[in-house]
């Protein structure tokens, strides 16, 4: 799976940096795309990305700041423009459903096809396959969520060459085998599907977080995750000036991906004050603290191995 | 005065063209900028466009669809997030205060400087220094409007050099005379002002029109202008794919300039089927009708004279 930011600025868009969005690519399920936030012209960036609009099947907004969520009524009716028929669900804080059907309305917009609308709150559990999504809420001044993607582990594979060896041909047995349970054959024999499964594979766990001053639920989202994407508005030093304005800074991102044990960390969401040359400092803070942290930028791509 | 185009394409954006929006900057009047429509992104083409947001002070949509409005919201919140404080206005069919303030409540967004919304109708005339401005419904399927703006003429200016060598000198009496009024001194010499005046500057007219079938109204609202500014969705001898979209050709939109007496013509509002190449055709096509056309593009700026 692949993360690729189409939008890493804060609050209005820059030269350097869009406003919000992030798709998480999903190969080896279908293709299948989800998209994290949607500010203003994010389908204006996926025009030059690998994203197709029509691939987008989740939507989950992390809070309703503008820079957030302009993009979204575009977004939606250009999937229509180009031909999608396949349901799209929309996830987002109290509020969500009414800015989508205003704007859909007032501008004369149909979508060819059928639009979910979720509206979340804290400590709500969704399972969409191929992740549990955990959903918390964060502290921004206004309702802010991360979510925390667990994707569900794979089973082993079964080993059908050891099978034929000892003597059990292919046939719909190996689905019980596979389920891991043990079969008894007329003859008497019996085969224990434990047996000859490899060890199943671990899912990744990936945490995207929306605006938030340093909280405890930041950590709690994060546990043991492969990837931590937490926002950076601030530099070093300006925590007084974050907690006020209701976001983080570098360091504390770094602390709750140490905190948390996760895996590394991608910083998001930059202030336009910093250049493409101050925002290396935001880099080697955060690393002081968490080495595994990296800095996000519009057209970046990170694969989750 | 000068037009900037911001977005020249339809429907939906493309590597080549925005969505639509051009801007009307006035450096005669006090660096004034007047905006007609606001697609996604039109904000993100200011940036690299000598357009100032704190300089807008009106914002005329003419049709609510999405290609036209999306990027409103956006704007109107970066507007403010730039230190504005001087009140802005947007013109917009019934609706469009549904839209603006819904987005706006929605996500939060809470502008420093005075909104007005003024939903507008078929023959309204509207006063704003320096041009009046008649409106006039298109044929678009949804209520679609054309502006006419006409600029206030300019007075002639006093030859005080003559007035001197006539033998009065310059004083309160000047005012009355740049009126036009005729003065009489106590000594009985009287001065009529029309002598002492050049010639009145006429003013300009511009025609913008919003996404329209062929029809009368256009003709109405670009007769002697200027500039007639006009959309050429679909290309010569599709005349019957446009109208079963509610669209125009670009012969079509030559034909208006034509029959109105327009002394110019810019094709606006260009599919995203056409290339560069494929476009001159346009250029060509409405030529050979009005041959004071030329093809607008994304940052083609164009100076009345």
């Amino acid at each position: 799976m692949e993360i690729i930011f189409l939008g890493t600025g804060a609050g209005i868009p820059s030269p350097l940096r869009n406003v919000s969005s992030l798709a998480l690519l999903l190969p080896e399920y279908q293709g299948e795309t989800w998209l994290f936030d949607c500010g203003e012209a994010t389908q204006h960036h996926i025009l030059s990305s690998p994203v197709r609009l029509t691939k987008i099947t989740r939507i989950w907004i992390t809070h309703l700041h503008g820079d957030h969520i302009y993009g979204l009524p575009g977004l939606l009716g250009s999937r229509s423009f180009q031909g999608a028929e396949t349901p799209l669900t929309v996830y987002g804080p109290r509020g969500i459903q009414t800015f989508i059907e205003t704007t859909l309305q007032t501008s004369y917009t149909y979508l060819r096809y059928p639009l979910n609308i979720v509206e979340i709150e804290d400590h709500m559990q969704i399972t969409v396959p191929p992740f549990d999504v955990t959903i918390r809420l964060l502290e921004h001044g206004i309702p802010s969520y991360g979510y925390r993607l667990e994707e569900h582990p794979q089973p082993g594979t079964l080993n059908a060459k050891k099978l034929l060896a000892d003597g059990l041909p292919p046939g719909p047995l190996y689905q019980s085998l596979k389920r891991g349970e043990t079969i008894t054959l007329p003859d008497g024999r019996t085969f224990c599907g434990k047996d000859y499964l490899s060890t199943p594979k671990l899912g990744k766990i990936i945490s995207i977080l929306g605006d938030t001053r340093f909280t405890e639920a930041s950590i709690q989202l994060a546990e043991q995750a492969n990837l931590l994407i937490h926002e950076s508005t601030y530099g070093a030093g300006q925590e007084s000036l974050a907690f006020q304005h209701h976001h983080a800074t570098c360091t504390q991102a770094a602390e709750v991906a140490l905190r948390a044990g996760a895996k590394s960390l991608i910083l998001n969401h930059i202030s336009s004050r910093f250049t493409d040359e101050t925002a290396t400092d935001l880099i080697t803070s955060a690393q002081n603290i968490f080495p595994q942290t990296q800095l996000a930028h519009d057209g970046y791509s990170y694969t989750i191995y």
